[in-house]
């Protein structure tokens, strides 16, 4: 295990992270938020205080890195990222509890979005433009980030890295140096918030809320800085959130491929179509499971879409509360939080494009079973699917349902009923946030115990990182005899 | 495809329902249930008329026989069977709509147990019998039956066959000859289910009640001729059948290996131990929880072993009200009623062997990535297990998730709440029984809608054959160009 490397990097992703916390800092003394100073004062003193030290030590670093050491090190800098990030909440003793303050923090950098205050808007500025911002950087990765714009260290270093960190079954270099790719992928990314926030500015909204709305969409987080998220909004802003939310649960690649002129293998790329697809289909279901519920047509559609955009992309924003749907409506978006967004961009869940190759292998292995002999090859946008892609697909399947069922069993020790801990867990590993019962759009997570909440944070981490990293983290096996 | 073969099977499945129906038929005659014999004599009339005009058509059928044919097979026997095996129930207008009495059957065949009957006691005597006897021949395969009394046709018949209808990622041969192997088979299922019955009459049951109890049993299916299962039974009478539960639950090559002495690779066998032990553990984990529900630490005890072995067997009996316990019994249960029992045995569910290998190639997948340059394998009893059986695995996993979230989202729109409809998915399609809330041990599935029964049928099908061969009777290729 390459320690000093490690160290280093760490030390890096915490120096991002000092700067991260400036803007809030800034926020918070130009408002007087003395709390909320205090709490960004010090742990940013943490901070310095840790460069300081890992900085000497990790001098002269050997440059070669493996897989394994890529993936350690992604697990671990989002663990340390969220148990530091988590301070200003802690010490401005804005949220009392540590575990609370860590839930939240990880809830931001996993874009999850859910939330155990249940007064959002008793909360300093500062720390809202904090918890919002969380999301922004940790949907397209903080690690891609960091690699964006420092030189990177030696051989396969990047290309491990932004393999761990990057969602989807495997990775494409969109141009030959992947430095490169992560800066292009985050100009794209601040393109697009730019143009959100023009939007949401446009529709009367007030620039610290758009911002902080824009963050939230653009991470596919879900976080609002009202209790009743954006039910309370003009039906314009509503639209735009709903557009702007689809926007961001799309591949990043198509719109570098948009950019450099292929139009043509954009709206060939089979994942896009069965992504809008779902969403269409999904749409048209609820809008007439929920027929009568809403004044007219209008608004009813408007409702559907919005829900159905804001899971699918596993954003978690709500206009109104889709626990009183009827159990069709409900049952559709727990399929579709399972489901999630496209892989390359900033949303969780299983993601369309595995989903596309897991129909293709059952329907493969259908067709083996009739023809014993014949070599079937799974085919993705006219390319054969490398067997060791369909192999991961299927183990992180099966490591899927088994961390589902092994979390949902310790959270029911909570007692609360099997749709609450079903969706609560659901929601948490998918990264979308609200749930249903009694983690719905209207309610929160702090009933839970601190076991749970542990499992949560942890399922939360899972998600985001797509499980092989923390496992790995985890397993003796990265540890023994080296 | 043969078609000559399969029609001549078919009257030949047909012919041995018959058989079955004597029974019966006899025990109704004999209590003087007119409504029951006119829906026996009936059924019978058709079985005879078929089997006249199957029999001289399909003579001289080619002996060729492809895997897709048996599979084809398989699952079109198991279709014709129920909707032959409903009739009794319906001609005779104790249960007057068809569906139901076809949801009924199906239930019984596939070793399921849920019930549309609210007042068990009711019905008359020759169809309980009837009914809890298709638990019995459900449980070890009609087909196996006929394959081990009747001279099999042409090459790789007989295999193709049991492949399709016996329950595990992979079929084992007992002794070289798969027809002997089916008559060790139903041999041992016999003599097992005859010492159930001796148990029973010995606590002091009535000679129908015991051989119906056993019938369920054996067939880890869960009919009871009384509406509250076995909460009235004593707890020697419950006790026994926890025991006997357990015992169907195990692969039956384990029973085999202890007749010819090799005790050793018994107690070695890993399937066996970690499905004691999943018992073992559940039993104790939920007596903690539901600690002082009940009178005392034996009652407690008696109690949840019942249901666990209930549970994981896939038999579905009750001594009490399950879904009143703590949500954590009750995670604990749905967990258990997707791991299901032993391959091998005839218990449904995923199978402990398939869960063994998909802990075992996850771990493995870990190590891969850790290693990416050696060969890995994994071992099961240690040998080497075929990549082939990993990929079936993993592809049926595959299958079992898409078909849970299809059928979870059509039978919500009867409006039933998230667990109702989650529950009733998971006991159908892994030939439970009882699931909870509203389809709990004390309810039934009456109140669900045509559409949301055939969605169960088609699940319990599904659940008790495998998934793969009804996926193939109705895959368009199969059909295409032959």
């Amino acid at each position: 295990m390459n320690y000093k490397m490690m160290g280093r990097f760490l030390a890096q992703i915490l120096f991002l992270e000092g700067l991260f916390l400036l803007p809030p800092l800034l926020i918070s003394l130009y408002l007087g938020e003395t709390a909320a100073v205090t709490g960004f004062a010090c742990t940013l003193a943490l901070i310095a205080g840790l460069c300081l030290l890992l900085f000497p030590i990790c001098k002269g670093a050997p440059s070669a890195f493996h897989a394994t050491e890529g993936m350690v090190c992604v697990a671990m800098s989002w663990i340390v990222l969220s148990l530091v990030g988590c301070l200003p909440f802690w010490v401005s003793r804005e949220i009392p509890h540590f575990i609370d303050a860590f839930f939240e923090i990880v809830s931001g950098f996993t874009t999850t979005g859910a939330s155990i205050l249940s007064q959002v808007e008793a909360m300093s500025k500062g720390l809202l433009y904090w918890r919002s911002f969380s999301h922004w950087v940790g949907g397209m990765g903080v690690l891609v980030f960091l690699l964006a714009i420092v030189p990177s260290g030696g051989t396969g270093f990047t290309m491990h890295l932004l393999r761990a960190e990057s969602p989807g079954p495997s990775v494409g270099k969109l141009v030959p140096r992947m430095r490169k790719t992560a800066a292009i992928l985050y100009m794209i990314y601040v393109a697009l918030t730019v143009l959100n926030i023009i939007f949401l500015l446009f529709g009367g909204m007030s620039a610290f809320e758009a911002v902080c709305t824009a963050f939230g969409t653009a991470g596919t987080g879900g976080f609002s800085i009202r209790s009743d998220s954006l039910a309370g909004c003009s039906p314009y802003l509503q639209n735009v959130t709903t557009v702007f939310m689809l926007l961001f649960g799309i591949n990043f690649s198509c719109y570098y491929l948009l950019l450099i002129g292929q139009f043509k293998s954009v709206f060939r790329d089979e994942e896009l179509r069965l992504y809008l697809g779902i969403v269409l289909g999904s749409v048209a279901l609820i809008a007439w499971n929920i027929r009568g519920l809403y004044a007219g047509f209008g608004e009813t559609l408007r409702h559907a879409a919005f829900q159905v955009s804001s899971i699918i992309t596993t954003t978690g924003f709500a206009t109104t509360d889709f626990d009183l749907w009827p159990s069709f409506s409900k049952t559709i978006l727990l399929c579709l939080m399972v489901v999630g967004a496209c892989a390359g961009s900033t949303g969780g869940g299983i993601k369309v494009a595995r989903l596309l190759l897991l129909l293709k292998s059952t329907r493969r292995n259908i067709s083996q079973m009739l023809h014993p002999r014949k070599v079937l090859l799974v085919r993705n946008n006219d390319q054969v699917v490398d067997e060791k892609v369909l192999a991961n697909t299927n183990a992180y399947l099966a490591a899927y349902v088994i961390i589902l069922f092994i979390s949902f069993m310790v959270v029911s020790l909570d007692g609360f009923s099997t749709g609450t801990n079903f969706s609560a867990i659901l929601c948490c590993f998918n990264n979308i946030g609200p749930g249903l019962e009694a983690v719905g759009p209207t309610c929160n997570f702090s009933g839970f115990s601190v076991l749970s909440k542990l499992v949560l944070i942890f399922d939360m981490l899972l998600g985001r990182l797509e499980i092989f990293p923390l496992l790995v983290l985890f397993s003796p096996q990265t540890w023994r005899g080296r």
